[in-house]
């Protein structure tokens, strides 16, 4: 599980925080889980891998957030296919949920090829993947 | 049609805008669809009235853009009615579509209450929409 | 002394934290400062005060930091005569200096008028920052 | 004179534009005036030629601004030595100064190295940059 205290040059006139910031703590989030699963994401960089977001799907934003709040962030595989893995995110203030989404990913060479991420060439990563697949 | 510049400080390490910029771009080209089809979003805030987004569909990064690109975007109403309005998001640099999706959106009152709005409350706003609703 | 995690998002197509971002790790540090002296922001603006940044001075981006460091903020009171709190914040990687600078604050009623923040009206405040007033 | 229109992702619960953005507001302008002065910051990246900020200085927030203002921002060379240029800039809403400072930039080649931009080797640049000094 991730924290993210809300900044306040992360909230709006509305007084809350603004939507597109949402989309930043989801990656802090990810940065997290994978590191947490044990991939640190500055290795894959390393290795000429990045991991671009190519879709965002379902996001929801349900309740709002301000200034000082303690954003808990929840992140699950949702499905990984060697090509696209996609995660599902839900943020709660307390037992309030107040965000929930997905984010779809694919896995890119240092020139920017396509590359599969299948258990042959990856498989620590692929099995801890399909491992944590939720359902 | 909204032209975005791509500023430097919206580029990551990746060398590219980095995927939350494009949500802020489009806020951008809203306010301005808004103000083109004669409602500009700060009488509605004198007015009390504000308008969240709820949720973001079918978000698809198809290709990066980076610094000093000229994104141009184009905003169309997908859907309507009274509490729910759905935008319809095409980003593109010269033919190429870049970016796609869409936002949906409620109305709330200054006290947070949802406002729903209608032909009868809100004649011309509503019938603007309604009359701009695609397929 | 605050840690900011560099994140993804801060990062610029140098491949480095975009020098806008620091102005915001000041923000940070100095929320926590103020907490750690028992300050609270929030009760700040609760109280209808608001500490507006009418200044910054100083300020020398001394070397690059990038996605994943760790980044120690330490803040020290400047000077400080009641109408104006002027802070020093001295940023290290390890034991690198990498960024150093001042930021000036006045106080503003809900209002928007200025406040002085004298030793009659907020006594605890007061002591505190002219003792923590560093040289 | 470059005009940036305040989007609502820039303003902060106070109601106003946080002040961390006027220093991308800055960078706005800064790549503007370089480009009506006849060159492209995209060209000098291209020669491997970049040129961070080193420095902020005077920098004061004198008025706020907030969502949907056009901001006016003058840019200036206030001194340069080949080794350092200083930028002064001044933003205004209509008649009222809102923000000024200067921003302090050296040059560097693609691989980290301080670049002199001397007479000799950048003829043109220098002496533009030397011909546009105030006062």
């Amino acid at each position: 599980m991730y924290t993210h205290i809300v900044q306040y040059y992360e909230t709006d006139k509305m007084g809350i925080v603004h939507h597109s910031n949402y989309i930043r703590f989801m990656e802090e989030a990810r940065v997290d889980f994978f590191k947490s699963i044990g991939f640190d994401y500055r290795e894959f960089e390393k290795m000429g891998i990045v991991s671009p977001v190519v879709g965002l799907n379902n996001i929801r934003f349900r309740k709002p957030s301000t200034y000082g709040d303690e954003i808990q962030i929840e992140v699950r595989v949702k499905s990984f296919n060697a090509w696209v893995l996609t995660l599902d995110y839900a943020m709660r203030l307390g037992e309030d949920l107040i965000f929930d989404g997905q984010s779809s990913h694919c896995f890119l060479s240092s020139e920017g090829k396509m590359i599969a991420v299948t258990e042959a060439k990856f498989p620590e990563f692929h099995k801890k993947l399909k491992e944590l697949i939720v359902e």
